[in-house]
């Protein structure tokens, strides 16, 4: 089931039905590669005309290049800018939209010279909401990648005593996840305990845990190149009141986000839902970021959940829901699912219970 | 010893002298920001004017900036491109020199879109040239990420015996070196067995070690910034006649080329002397890559020791040495140690016996 041919016919198909008054079409990032091809080497460049398709790798790329790419004729160069000019020559090309997030001025003054005849100008939009909406192959490998991350939190549940380092809780999370099939972790694992939970990015570093801190783990595992993410707070041997008062607070912000999501609902609504919540209980400015974002081939990537977002929800979507409340120089509670939208609703695809829990 | 007060006074002053004609300067490489000012937060700009030095963030980063930067003043920013143009107002800079490999076209447009009044233009050569030489406290911090890699590595020798994969001694050994104090790897690390040896950057896989097998084993450490980078090439049990005429004359190659290595040879003389040997041994078209790298705050920095580089080695420059044959369907061998360049010649900073072993 996992291993099912991508649908990259159809993905190039969108691609070209969304941005149709563009020649050709160069495409840089990585990520957006993989999408359109099936190739996970990482460099490269993507040429996408009215009816053909060209993967632009040099020698060291070419073997894995065949062997992955579906669609697309690979074209062997010494470098990838040499590569689109005698490719745009032989297809006669005159007028290029490339992705300028991903085109360095040093690459694209060297693309200018290459091929000083053509147009070249940004595409005029992001091609990232080109993959916001997930295919079931793709929600397979979210899913297992949920399930990877948090069978190893699991395992380790054991170990968060007083005594160990923030540090060390990282570093054998990402170690079992890794032992259990992920082939990398979606990021640097964060593990920040007592007042460092307060920094929403906190590093995890030498601090031992101390009876009564809060822990923050936010963590993840990328299966075939699909990542999951989820954060749990848990507190070591007790809880004060304040603290169990601002987790019912927040668990009951990121039930209600999850509760208002279904397929036709806005991202800013989404978001308005978990911050309206927290306002109410006078914790709005302890939630200074958005309520959730994309996951898929990054771990963040569109849509976007937060303020004034009107994009509308769509089936196949799968986004976080992560409010969070931080109190500097006391402590950090931030809870997080990732979610599969649905036309009526969504299903969570994270696996760790999110009740309040002492270990 | 090693927390030394990072002399960033006086890098900013080679880099001014390096670019006189230059007005401004924006640095947004996250390694040269780091390197100019102690920041490790990977984000922002750093703009350098004749007599002011200002590192622009945002917010989540200017209390770390604070703590950290030296010499620099901190400018909050919500946006890096908002923040130049307001510091460019404020110190009337009229014309801008950019680090145009590290700026992508779609900030570059927002950029003189900010600053329409500004001369924009490519700083006129590449910065990396500037942290070729290493001072003592860099050397010191390699040395330690050399320190920990061996250990790693020598701790689980035991590990490498037949039926365990590719994968499993990756993984192992990052989490090795981890537990031991890097703060990250290096890179990827490499285990590539049997056949897969003879790709040179072979991504470590299922295949289970076999008796017999060559295994060939690229990895490192990062300490406090700075990158060790070490190859080894094991043989499971027993090597072939072949084998061991081959890694004779690998480590010969090797051994010649550290032999020639001082201040005032050339980088390209370097490669030669390995290549010529591994030519006049039938081998030249097995080793298909540049003789070495310099190693710093990136694993792959300047300056590239390989065929028709002139630049002059310097005292204080860090490189690796890395001769490797590879057959293809067979089998690959690569050794190679990171050494420090003296007047009289060099120190080599890896730890690793690279005598054939069996294990």
């Amino acid at each position: 089931m996992l291993h099912d041919p991508l649908p990259c016919e159809d993905r190039v198909g969108r691609l070209r039905s969304e941005f149709p008054e563009t020649g050709a079409m160069l495409i840089f990032n990585e990520k957006n590669i993989r999408y359109l091809t099936g190739f996970t080497g990482g460099e490269g460049a993507l040429m996408a005309g009215p009816d053909w398709l060209t993967l632009l790798v040099d020698g060291r790329y070419a073997t894995q290049a065949r062997a992955e790419t579906r669609g697309a004729e690979i074209f062997e160069c010494r470098n990838r800018i040499e590569g689109i000019a005698a490719a745009a020559r032989r297809h006669g090309v005159g007028s290029v939209g490339f992705e300028s997030p991903f085109l360095s001025v040093e690459e694209y003054l060297n693309l200018k010279e290459a091929l000083p005849e053509a147009a070249l100008r940004p595409l005029p939009k992001d091609f990232g909401f080109l993959r916001a909406v997930k295919d079931l192959g793709e929600i397979d490998r979210i899913r297992e990648a949920a399930r990877i991350s948090a069978e190893a939190l699991a395992s380790l549940r054991g170990m968060i005593r007083p005594g160990i380092r923030e540090e060390e809780i990282a570093l054998e999370l990402e170690y079992r996840m890794r032992r259990g099939g992920a082939e990398k972790v979606s990021f640097e694992t964060i593990v920040a305990a007592g007042a460092n939970s307060a920094f929403p990015h906190a590093t995890p570093g030498r601090r031992a845990i101390a009876d009564g801190d809060c822990v923050m783990i936010d963590y993840g595992a990328v299966w075939d190149g699909y990542h999951s993410d989820e954060t749990c707070t848990f507190f070591v041997g007790r809880a004060s009141e304040r603290q169990r008062e601002v987790y019912r607070h927040v668990l009951e912000a990121h039930d209600r986000a999850i509760r208002a999501i279904r397929a036709g609902v806005s991202c800013g609504e989404i978001d308005g839902v978990a911050r309206s919540h927290l306002a109410g209980e006078g914790l709005a400015s302890a939630f200074a970021h958005g309520t959730g974002h994309g996951v898929g081939l990054d771990v963040h990537e569109a849509p976007r959940l937060a303020a004034g977002r009107e994009e509308l929800l769509r089936a196949g979507m799968v986004v976080t829901v992560e409010p969070g409340v931080y109190l500097p120089g006391l402590w950090g509670i931030r809870i997080e699912d990732t979610v599969l939208v649905t036309q009526e609703g969504c299903e969570i695809l994270t696996r760790t219970s999110k009740d309040l829990t002492l270990i």
